[in-house]
């Protein structure tokens, strides 16, 4: 199966908005292991929008529209789908209940433009809206098929995961149920992860190939391994959990402390979950990073109970006088070590983090551009534990220098209350 | 004259890249007047790209492609625009020249993958790089044309502003030189900011529309305001540059303060310069953004000139101990003040920036998600500097909160820094 990603709306192609939809789209597709050879960026003209669709349809046997469901009158994507296949629009009623609803719940009165998303071409399916008024549509065509999807990144992750990969994967003459879990790691290079799984490759393959195996890159966050089962039988959906949890136990052994998270977990959820459970809360210290770890955390939704805050000490004088560094070298072990070990004593916290480190664009006190040291102070844990250092050697330039460092030590972190965790059980 | 943008690589549908550049471009297009309507992105597959590009120019009169210029095997992007001229490609010796010396400036072998960087499209026209190895591409065809550029950010951006833009204006028939300058506006809508501007629009067009005004949304970071002037004679640059400077006076003069800076100036850059002018240093306290703040001031090289830390006061405890707030309420006005005066104590600086305030999912102290309050203190910058606070009531979830909070707090410091100039000369 062959599917491609229109996406719809003049702010795309103006620049006004970085089309992320797409990117999203084009990893869930590859992950499911459907092909995508083509995604179209179009605004919001009607014509343009047939054109685009029918182009897909001509290339593909799918074709996903993104944006244009709007209430408002230049959201005309289901006006050009209408147009595609030929028929006219016709209001649902179940959906006019849902979308009213919606409103009263919210003590909101609805605009009379919003019942348009009520509208469905004739013959077409939609997907139920949860998260927000647009419900989706799936639009056969032939032996092909019109998806459309609100433009809202979590209403349209939603409905892609919900409907409309299970509705292609089906399309694809997988007529089972397919369900999907995807084991995240860090630490790793893509390579380097295929070769520890190599061995649980051959045996699929070898026993037929359910489960399958996917491998994708995620930039500076990591490598994801995606597992993929299909169920047949009365009993579908449970015999491909079933499969998938048992190749998750074989991969998980071989990947080790690499896999931080399965499906949407990213490495602060992760470190979150594991301070919660050790009842352990958290100070962070930053220099070069300035600030970008302890944001990265307090964007996980309930930080403040495990969060205790951080100082960010770009001064020198802010090292030594609120983290109680000693005189000397300020990118070096003694330092970072003093820094994290301030940070849990300044603010209050069990556990103490802290980065020192040259971002660039020049050298500092003698060490070359992309020297990082990264420190933690576990004293407080109990197990042990202990005051660790780790010196790093990054490349890049000074924004991939930062944010590399914060991925090394949320990761570092994590492995380390993992250890702990383990040492007490 | 109408250009489509066709981005290349499989990294891109993939979702492994988010394409940004693409979005850079058609931004760049629009404050050019140049429309756009339709954006594609392609695989590393030269019977797709070629196909792709074919078809943008059968719908416009010029198409970009961007990326696949590498020296790499999967850098095909030559290969598939001389396969649309019908041509060749020819190792151009002074293109070899320049890669060859760009190797021994950086003291590095030449692999001899780089030649193919060399090659051009019979009878095209190339792009000299000034940045990387690669060149880039300008490739009549009948009355239309194909540009190639990098898929490298900056080695984009530098081709499409020094060589694309004007390539492309004089194509519309302004064989004169054009050039451009974007003003930066924050604090207005953008329908705000036409009214303010509306009086230069009638002006100019009633004196024959040189130079010209456009408007573009930058989402949360302002409104764009670019002007763009037309020289002719021998001295066309400088009459160009002429006109655009005495309508920037002209603009500035109704926009006032909502003035933040000039084409690729963002906010963090502006209160760098008021700050180094001022001889001031700055230390920041933030609740809800949680080091945002302070990470995008360290995202300016150079900032451990004026910047001397930041506190991440998260836990109510620690604004109490490190920043001196006292008991009560700490989304409250008494407390913003607090932190502000106690982030300039705390470390060591002349002025103090300070945010706290609900960024949701849920109420805090019975106060709704979305209320702000950013506090700064100038006692010491003399002036007369005081301790002000302003109270935000701010829409959207828990990450537009946090963001809006980010740029609405730089502003108050800019516009506060820029009185305190004022009042001082």
């Amino acid at each position: 199966v062959r599917c491609e990603v229109v996406a719809v709306g003049s702010e795309l192609l103006l620049g006004q908005i970085v089309d992320t939809n797409s990117s999203w789209m084009g990893e869930q597709l590859a992950l499911a292991g459907i092909d995508s050879y083509f995604q179209v960026k179009v605004g919001d003209n009607q014509g343009r929008i047939v054109a685009a669709i029918r182009q897909a349809l001509e290339r593909s046997d799918a074709v996903i529209c993104c944006g244009g469901l709007g209430p408002t009158q230049d959201d005309i994507t289901r006006e050009a789908i209408a147009e595609v296949l030929g028929v006219e629009l016709e209001s649902r009623p179940e959906l006019v209940a849902v979308i009213r609803e919606l409103f009263q719940a919210r003590g909101r009165s609805m605009p009379a433009n919003n019942l348009r998303q009520a509208d469905v071409p004739v013959g077409a399916g939609f997907i139920p809206q949860t998260r927000g008024t647009a419900p989706g549509l799936i639009c056969p065509l032939g032996g092909r098929v019109i998806y459309a999807v609100p433009g809202v990144p979590h209403e349209m992750r939603d409905m892609i995961t919900r409907a409309v990969i299970p509705d292609l994967t089906a399309r694809a003459g997988e007529l089972a149920t397919i369900r999907s879990r995807t084991l995240r790691t860090w630490g790793l290079g893509e390579s380097a992860v295929a070769e520890l799984v190599a061995p649980r490759l051959e045996a699929l393959d070898a026993a037929g190939g359910n489960p399958t195996i996917a491998f994708l890159a995620s930039g500076i966050e990591g490598i994801k391994v995606r597992v993929t089962a299909k169920g047949t039988g009365p009993d579908a959906a449970r015999v491909a959990e079933a499969l998938i949890s048992s190749e998750e136990t074989q991969l998980r052994a071989l990947l080790g402390d690499t896999v931080f998270g399965i499906d949407d977990d990213n490495m602060e959820v992760a470190v979150s979950r594991l301070l919660v459970s050790a009842g352990a809360t958290l100070g962070v210290a930053e220099s070069l990073t300035g600030g970008l770890i302890a944001a990265r955390l307090t964007a996980v939704a309930g930080a403040s109970a495990w969060l205790r805050g951080g100082i960010v000490s770009y001064a020198s004088e802010v090292k030594r006088e609120l983290l109680g560094v000693s005189d000397g070298p300020v990118v070096s072990e003694e330092a970072v070590a003093e820094m994290a070990s301030g940070a849990a004593r300044a603010l209050g916290a069990t556990v103490g983090l802290a980065v020192t480190g040259v971002a660039g664009p020049t050298e500092q006190e003698g060490q070359p551009v992309g020297t990082v040291w990264i420190g933690l102070d576990l004293t407080r844990l109990g197990h042990g534990g202990a005051v660790t250092t780790r010196q790093l050697h990054l490349p890049g330039d000074r924004e991939r220098i930062r944010q590399m460092t914060v991925i090394s030590a949320l990761d570092l972190l994590r492995r380390a209350l993992l250890a702990a965790a383990e040492a007490d059980s």
